[in-house]
Order: structure tokens, then C-alpha cells, then sequence
């Protein structure tokens, strides 16, 4: 069945708290990024972006090339992704001179673009032979996907269809390569699957749903073809394994594939395309293929957090129940990955597994990415520091204890400003006759098929939200899996019908109110046993956010904590606290410290009342130590 | 204070216990690491260290060195540790056939050596140029450092003085290179200096005295040292960073070191023979900072099983608290450095603490390091196991559920041969009128100063120990740090002496029976809650074992234990368990598998008698999870 489940075109407008994020994005970090795009950014590391497009162009022209390509091979996908995300923030916040700016960006871009429809600046400018001989290594798929995705959005938000065209044809010419000419392989990091999956439909154009069609199906099928193509070039760019199937899931068929394996980001980009591609046709086969991957990521491999990819090493999946606290990894790209692949199976099969997870990896991963000011980034988020080891002990390098700013390798802030821009499109669905309120976002949402619904909620710190709905049709509210208890109004009158599989259905016909209240206890959460760094350990939560419990708001020390899950946990509204949060106020036991590494004393502890705020707040007051789980002291 | 409390030529035969694993040492891994040696162990990967010898003897007298060189660089310290095996073994079970091997042996290295005195396998057959042109890497007076404790140790066992003479020759060669041609520098593995400071007090040759002390006071005072070696050849071994002083020990003088940094077996080695070199000359400079290093390892960084550098990136000591179990590397010979570096702070000041860690380090991660069986070894002594993650996880590669046969770095197998043989080197001390006894271990010893000691005990399964002394002087007797009470008699009458920095000194004249009974509880032990990986943990001890805990005691799983400290722990005698051994029966809960990952639901659980063995044993049994630390429920 096609659910359809995912809003394409219709309006979304919001306010409250997600609106707060795009206010951010907007005002902060858009004009930042374009800056360091620009190279105009105080302090930041050279970008050279926009340059090298415009020295590409030279080279299409002919021209001499001045100084060159600059930057990571990828480096033309920040470019991409901060179209894109300006497009989405368009939409939100109507803004001539951010249009203006993406306007005159496309136009360069568009100068970039090889006669044959070819795009990428680094093959342009340094070596047109070497294009398409890299695939293991060179990003040229990924960028285009990239580019592809921004140029639906820009479409989509201002109905400009220049960077369609560009990227059109370049589809097209890759369609030329891989179909028509059979060059043979697939893209190193997937990407571009998901983004021929928009473009198809937005288009209608066919040779992008063949062209995703084919590097989904030939992935793994062909185990050779990396080292193959290694051996047949005289240059790389880090020297990647072209043997290492897992890291970059080639190494199987992915029809059969049973275990999320190897880098994260690059999995759960894949995962998304592969579930779009099944939606689009009904593929039944690719489907379970995807369910069985979901549940590998997220019933044995995801940290509570909604953070995935545990290990730094390769930035990839670990073994399963391998979840610890101090050395995660857990990027803020694969999370936002891992919500792309939610929203995909939505489309799918409307189930609230799905949007739990979405909702799960949002409000905690991908928000604790970013600095409350929308100055400082994480790529890496940890569920423990430790100042002293954190960052400074050989196997904790990577995990910091505060965000640092732009990052020569930029995937992830432009990822979670493209992300929380759009976030309507994740928040909300709609089919022929129904539409889906995937997450809770409090604002108007006009639906293709007719209906309208305005939403009125303080989520994720209120627990009521309130809709408005027009239009006859059915409105599918999730029921979130991690509230014990509801209640559903409909126009004043109690609804009884059973949530199917995580929602209820709700036939309207003219105008509805429909009050969904949720449940606001903070719960203590326990992980299964199964995961060693867990056991004998719980954590706090309250609707979506999970919380952690910081130095600065517990005497300087966490690890002395232990919890009391037998008492019950106060919740204190604190507008000037981080932004306006609600601190829990746990009750715990303190541990005196001892002397010496070890003892057969039993420690002395007294009753105390632990604090604790929301896990996307932690690190915005300075370098403290900071614990997602605490030990079970009773 | 000169205190000499460790025996140096004294007669020393024991049983029980450690009898059994020097048995096991001279039935089983003496014979079998001599046929590697020799190339004739089936199944082991090749060695070629005799045969090295061999044809360096050929290179020596100019002939044709048929299959060279063949190894890691320190090859020939494989022959040196086994023949120092070999002689404290000579020592304890006389045997013609070993002692002519060893002869066989010396005779080969013999005729290896160069006419100047140098010995080295590896540059005497591969580049007689090279020599001592890359100190940083190349492993030439670590070599000549263990041939030396070889040589002191078969002199001592046998009286026979050939590779004695040779290992005096070798040393007046490298006092010429370095004291009179002033050549600069000093080793990156340190080891030598320990090994001069055993030459010179068995010979009185004031070279080995000054060599050492040169090693010592140059090593970090010149931190350019390796930068301008590394600049100077054209050569490597794996390419070290001679830039990395942390990691060998060289970025600052030794006696202003206050933190045990970097490779932990070279860090302890070093230190050994700081400590050494300290109380030969009454140095009480070096002493302090010895002390201060002291500290910083076993206050800050030591496992509770006596295992050190926690690390795998350099099997190195990481930061302060960083502890980890499962990710441990706590090399095997790191543990036996540590006890040979306890045993020189003992000959600097008669202090409890320092025998205890050398117990501590003994009967926990040294024994662990073999097999019951005495045919496979682990390097790395993991405190906690899980299949499916140890050995598997990109992070816990290191950690493996089984000990491997040889390996082609063979430093631990035949490191714990010479430990265990030498036992009563760490277990006895004497001074004038002193005799000392720093860890229990039943035999007889007849000490330098004329006096005499009999010991009887089931050490460390019997709490008694009981001693009979002859002549006259007096009897100082450590009491544990671990053992909360202890009754003293000293010919039947209650010896009420207090303890003097853990020991009590006894004056005896003639014959006299001394017993001492310590507290055979079993025990919950705490860590400091500033080690984060340990916080809401325990462990289970009982006399200097620390107990562990494993799947085949535990129905195969033990992530599902939690403790109940409020019980007791009941003891049960197994003879015929792990080659006879005490099991523990601890209180505690079982908590219930869950369904996912997370739950809000408090786990149920169930109270169960959980099985602990002593953590030398574990391995012994299959693969299956270990834990020695253990959530506390109540």
C-alpha cells in the first residue's frame, strides 16, 4: 500500500518551540554559514565554497582558474545544503535578501555546469579526465545528491526553477553515464538515491526513478567493483579499502541485508532511499529488507538518545547492544539520517514506531547538536563526560565537552539547519482522504487534498495539543509510545476508538476540535539488560526529551549520584533556565567520596534531590561534567 | 635508608600453591617455549630466535648467514627471559636436561657475540653500521638488558659464569660506547637500567652502577634526543614518533615526573630501576619522585586486580579514573613490571603498601595472564567480557574471551615463567638482623644473615601462616592492607606489637613458632566514585583473590546479576574446580530480560545466589561473559 504519508507541497507554518529553532536558524545560522560559504566568517576555518564554483566556472569557460579547488572532495554539498536549507526557511519566514543570496548562488552554480550537464567543481577544476573513476572516494554522486535536493527545495519554496534545470540536467547526464553507458558501480556514500527519489517526484521524470532504481538494486550485487575500479586508477583521495564492504555497505545485496552495518550516516542516507524507493513501488521485497534494518538500528543498536553509530571508529554501527555512554559517537548526521528513514517508512506503513523514533532522535540528538545560540555545533554526542577525561583520554578524544564551531568536514550544521527548518515535513503527512500528525508542532498546515489544521500545543514542554481541523476527510493523531495514558477529545466529547498500530483515526466532516492530552509524568527509564554499559543503571525522562543531570545544577558532580527510583520525580518550569526549560527535581542519594581507588567500607551516602534538564540543553554553561544514566541506588 | 628487603642469593624452595604454578612453569612452559625457540613447537608461529644466534655466530666469524635475521627487532629477548626462567627454576626443581639446554644455549649466544662485546642478533646480521643509530626504536639495550638478568640470574641459579662473563663484556662495550665515546641518548625500551643495577650488585663492577645512573639522570633532560636521532638515519623500524616523549617516558626529567604516563610496561620498568638505582646511592631526590609515580599509579590508575595502563592506544596509562572493564588493556606484563617495581620501593622503605599492590598485581592479573594449564596466555586481562562484543567491537578488538597460544610479540608468556619461578625474590627480604616477609608463601628460606625460615600455609585459600624461625634477629611480618583483623602468636603467646607501616616487627633468638591469622571474609569492595565506569559498582574479594563472575557459574549470564551487599558471602571449598579453588555464593537479584531497548517499566527481578571465582581462574571454562564488578540492588 502507498501511504503517502509525508507532506510535499502543502504550507506549514509553527510557532512555540520548533519555531524558536527556525527563528534561530534563520537569524543565526543561515547568515553565519553563507558567511563562511563566503569565506567572510571571522575565525572560521577557509570554506572556499562559493569560490570554487566560480572558479569552475572559469574553467567551463575556459578561463584560468585562479586559485584552484579548495576544501574536502565534498565540498561543494555545503553549498547544497545551505540552499537547501535557506529554501525551507523561506518558506517559514519570508526574506528577500536571503532570496536574493540564493539566487545569485544558483546563478554561479549554474555557470559551473559542464555542456554535457556534468557538476562538480573538484573534477572541474583539477581534472576532468579522472570524473566517475572514484566513486569509493570522490563524493561526485553525493554532491549532486545534495545539489538535487536543494534544488526541489528552492522549487518547491519560491517557485524557481533555475537550479531545477541545472540539476535536471545533470541528472540526466549521470542517467547518460550509469543506464545508457553502462559505466557500472555506486556511490561511495549513498545520497543521491533519496534525492532522485524527490526529484521524481516533483518531476515526474522517469530516468531518476530508474537511476535510483539501479543504484539501489546493483549495490552489493557487485562485491568487486570497488577494488576493480581501484585497480584501474592511478590516484585516490584517502586511500579508503576499496575491500571494506561493511563500512560502506556494498558488501551484500541490500535486498538481503539483516544487520545495519558500517559508517552510520552513509547507511541511513541508503535506508532512506531504499524505503522511498519501495513506497514509490510498492516493493514489498525492499521493504522487509528495510523493516529488518530498522529494527536492527533501533531495537539493538540505538542509544536512548536516539543517537546511533556508537563507535568512532569508521563513525559506523558497533556490535549490537554495544552502547556506551562515555566513547559514543553517536553523530549528529546520522540522527537526521535515522529521522530521513523514519519518515520514509512512514510512507510506507503508517505505525508509530516509526515517529517515535523520529520524535526521539529530534528532541534530544539532533537539538543537543546545537548550541542553544546557534553558534557552536556538535558532531559528536556522548551520553557521559567527564571534563578530565572526556576529550583527553586517548579512547574519549572525540567526545567533547563543549561544541566548537565550524568544522572543515561542515555535514552536520548545515544538516540540522536543513532539518529543523523543515520540520513540518516530518510533522505532518497526508494521503487522498487522510492526514497523519506524525509529531506534535504546534501551527497551520494546508494539505494538498484540502483539509487544513491549525495545532496549538506548548510541545515538548506542554503535554495538550489542540487541533482545529477543516475539511472532511480522516485525521490520524499518533499516540506516542512512551506516553502511559491519554485522553482524546472531539468536539468536547470523549473518543474511545483504539490506537492501530500507534494512531488514532479521527473522521471529520466541516470543522473539528480535537484535544489530545498527554501524559507530563517524568518517568525513569531502564535499559534492557542486554547492554553491559547499562546494567543497574536508569535514566530520567518526560515526554519526548530525555533528560541528563549536569555539574552546574548538582554541586559540581554527577558521579557521585546515585537515583532513588522509588520516590517521585518534581518538575519546576524555568523560563530564564537555558533558554526557558522545566527542571526535574530527581530524588537521589550522594555518595561521600573515599579515599583511594578502592575500599571494603561501603560508602556513606545521604538523600538529595538531583537535578536534571533536558538532554539537547546540556553543555550551553561551560565545561561540567554531565550523565545521561545514573546508578539505581534503590 | 639502605634497606635491602629483597633477597638476592638466598636458597628459597616452596609448595602448595605457588609450588603448583612453578611445577606447571617447569614441566609445561619452560619445555614448550623452548621449542619455539628452536623452532619445534607445532602449531606456533615462527620463531627463529636460536637460529638468530646461530647466524649471527656466522657473521661473527665471517661466513655466510643463511636464512638471516627473522623476528621482531627484540627477538633475542625471547632467549633471555626463557633462559632467567630457566634458572630461577634450576633453582627450585634441578633438572640436567634443562640446565644443559640452557648450556647449549649460552654456548650459541656465546658465539654470537662480536669481538668489542656487542650483542645483537639483528644488526650483527642484518647492518654492523646501524648500530646504535636508532635508539628510539631498534630495541638493542632492552635486549641487552634482559641477556643480563639472565646472565645474573644462571650464575646465581648454577654458579656457572660463561654468559655472565659475556653479558660483563657487553656492558663494559655499551660503558665505552656511551660513557667514554659519549654517544648521547638512551633506550626507548627502557629495561637495561634495572638489569645493571642486578649486574652490579651480584659483580661490584662500578660500570653498571654509572651506566644506569647515566640512563636515569639523561632520560628526559635531552627531549630532543630522538627528533635529532630520527633526523640523522635513514632508517626506521615501524617509524615511532620521535617526537612522542609522553610515550616513552623522555619529555621531562625523571626526577621531576610527577604522573605515570604513557607505555605502561616501559613506564614500570623505568621506575624499577629509578627505585633501584635510588636505594643503592640513598638517593633520596629520585626516591620522592619514585614515590610520587608510586602514587600516581596505584592511587589513580590501577585496576583492582593490580592491572595497569588501561589503554590500548600505546598500551599506555591513560588519564586519571579512566578505568574502563571491558575495554581494558592491563597488560599482563605490565602487572609483573609493577611487582618488580613494588619490590625496589620495599629495599627503599618497608611499607605495607607496597606489597600489597605486589600481591595485589600477583594473585589477580600476573596469574590470570595463563592458563590453568599452563599452554595459553593473554596480554590483555579484560575486567569484564561479553560475546558478541569482546573481541568483536571495533573499541574491544584487544579484549578476547579466550587466552591465545604464542604469540609473535612473545614478551608475557615467558615474563610470567620468570616471575613465577623467582616467586620468593618478591616474597622474602633480609637485611643485618632482618629477615622480611612481604607476601605469604609456604616453603623454606635461609636468608644471608644466618637465619632460617619455615613456612607453612594455604595461602591464598588458608588465612594461616605459620613460621618457624631459627637463629637470631628479628621477623618482620607484613599484615594486608585487605585483611580488616588478624591475630599474631608468637610461641603460643598473643603478640600485641602495632604494626609499623603494615608490619610488625618480631624480635626472635633461637627457635621460635610465629602465627599469624588474617581475616579469611569474604568481602563487598567499592570504588572511589571518581572513576566514572565504576560508580553504583562492586566487587567481591575475599584475602588478596578478587573474586569474578561467569556465565558457566551463573546459568551464561551475568549482565542480568545485581548485588545484595546487605548479605553475606558464603564460601565453599571446590577441589575439584579450576584446578581446586574456593567459590563464593553472593546474595544477589536477578533482573528479567525486557523487551527493547528501553523501557519505562521498573525490571522485574528475582533474588538468586550469584557464583563468583577467583579472577585468575576466569577463561578457564569456554567462552562466556565475566564481570568482576557487578551493579549493587540493595
Amino acid at each position: 500500500m502507498k501511504v503517502q504519508s509525508q507532506i510535499r507541497q502543502g504550507a506549514y507554518s509553527s510557532d512555540a518551540f520548533i519555531r524558536k529553532y527556525q527563528r534561530l536558524v534563520s537569524d543565526t545560522v543561515l547568515p553565519y554559514q553563507y558567511a563562511v560559504l563566503n569565506d567572510k566568517a571571522e575565525g572560521a576555518e577557509k570554506s572556499h565554497v562559493v569560490q570554487n564554483f566560480i572558479n569552475a566556472g572559469k574553467a567551463v569557460r575556459g578561463e584560468d582558474t585562479g586559485d584552484g579547488f579548495y576544501g574536502m572532495v565534498f565540498q561543494d554539498s555545503d553549498a547544497a545544503k545551505w540552499i537547501e536549507a535557506a529554501a525551507y526557511s523561506l518558506r517559514n519566514f519570508p526574506d528577500p535578501v536571503l532570496e536574493k543570496q540564493v539566487d545569485d548562488l544558483v546563478d554561479i552554480i549554474a555557470a559551473a555546469q559542464d555542456e554535457d550537464g556534468y557538476l562538480d567543481t573538484y573534477f572541474i577544476i583539477k581534472d576532468k579526465d579522472k570524473r566517475w573513476t572514484n566513486l569509493l572516494e570522490a563524493h561526485e554522486l553525493y554532491c549532486a545528491g545534495h545539489m538535487i535536493e536543494a534544488a526541489c527545495a528552492y522549487y518547491e519554496a519560491c517557485g524557481k526553477r533555475k537550479l531545477l534545470d541545472v540539476m535536471m540536467k545533470n541528472a540526466e547526464h549521470i542517467y547518460k553515464v550509469f543506464i545508457e553507458n553502462n559505466h557500472g558501480g555506486f556511490p561511495g556514500h549513498p545520497e543521491i538515491e533519496l534525492a532522485l527519489m524527490k526529484m521524481y517526484r516533483l518531476t515526474g521524470n522517469e530516468k531518476c526513478l530508474s537511476l535510483a532504481e539501479y543504484f539501489i538494486n546493483t549495490r552489493g550485487t557487485d562485491t568487486d567493483f570497488y577494488k576493480r575500479e581501484c585497480e584501474a586508477r592511478s590516484w585516490k583521495v584517502w586511500g579508503c579499502d576499496p575491500g571494506n564492504g561493511e563500512y560502506q555497505q556494498s558488501n551484500i545485496p541490500l535486498r538481503k541485508a539483516e544487520r545495519a552495518k558500517g559508517h552510520a550516516v552513509r547507511a541511513v542516507y541508503l535506508y532512506t532511499g531504499m524505503a522511498d524507493l519501495a513506497a514509490e513501488t510498492c516493493d514489498s521485497e525492499l521493504f522487509e529488507a528495510c523493516k529488518r534494518l530498522w529494527d536492527s538500528i533501533t531495537k539493538r543498536q540505538m542509544y536512548i538518545t536516539g543517537g546511533i553509530g556508537s563507535t568512532v571508529h569508521g563513525e559506523a554501527f558497533s556490535t549490537d547492544y554495544d552502547l556506551p555512554s562515555d566513547t559514543a559517537y553517536a553523530e549528529t548526521c546520522a540522527s537526521i539520517g535515522l529521522m530521513f528513514f523514519a519518515s520514509r517508512m512512514l510512507e510506507n506503513e503508517v505505525n508509530g514506531e516509526y515517529s517515535d523514533v523520529m520524535e526521539q532522535a529530534f528532541y534530544n540528538t539532533v537539538l543537543a547538536g546545537m548550541q542553544l545560540d546557534g553558534k557552536r555545533f556538535f558532531y559528536v554526542n556522548p551520553l557521559e563526560v567527564v571534563p578530565g577525561i572526556s576529550g583527553v583520554a586517548p579512547t574519549h578524544r572525540h567526545d567533547l565537552t563543549q561544541r566548537p564551531g565550524w568544522y572543515a568536514c561542515a555535514c552536520c550544521p548545515p544538516n540540522a539547519a536543513r532539518l529543523i527548518s523543515s520540520f513540518g515535513k516530518y510533522a505532518y503527512g497526508e494521503n487522498e482522504n487522510t492526514i497523519f500528525c506524525h509529531l506534535y508542532a504546534a501551527g497551520t498546515v494546508c494539505f494538498e487534498n484540502g483539509m487544513k489544521l491549525v495545532c496549538e500545543t506548548d510541545y515538548p514542554y506542554g503535554f495538550t495539543v489542540r487541533y482545529k481541523v477543516s475539511g472532511s476527510g480522516c485525521l490520524a493523531v499518533r499516540i506516542p509510545g512512551w506516553s502511559s495514558s491519554y485522553s482524546l477529545t472531539v468536539n468536547g466529547s470523549s473518543f474511545t476508538g483504539a490506537p492501530e498500530k500507534g494512531y488514532v483515526y479521527i473522521k471529520t466532516d466541516g470543522d473539528s476540535e480535537i484535544v489530545l492530552t498527554l501524559d507530563d509524568t517524568p518517568r525513569f527509564v531502564y535499559a534492557s539488560p542486554k547492554i553491559p554499559r547499562l546494567t543497574g543503571y536508569a535514566a530520567v525522562c518526560r515526554g519526548p526529551l530525555v533528560y541528563c543531570f549536569e555539574g552546574a545544577d548538582n554541586d559540581g558532580d554527577v558521579l557521585q549520584l546515585g537515583l532513588d527510583t522509588e520516590g517521585s520525580i518534581s518538575t519546576a518550569e524555568e523560563p530564564e533556565l537555558l533558554c526557558g526549560t522545566v527542571r526535574l527535581g530527581v530524588p537521589a542519594f550522594r555518595t561521600a567520596q573515599t579515599d583511594g581507588l578502592y575500599t571494603a567500607q561501603r560508602p556513606a551516602y545521604t538523600a538529595c534531590t538531583a537535578y536534571a534538564v533536558p538532554y539537547y540543553t546540556w553543555g550551553n554553561r561551560g565545561e561540567n561534567q554531565m550523565r545521561v544514566w545514573l546508578p539505581v541506588r534503590k
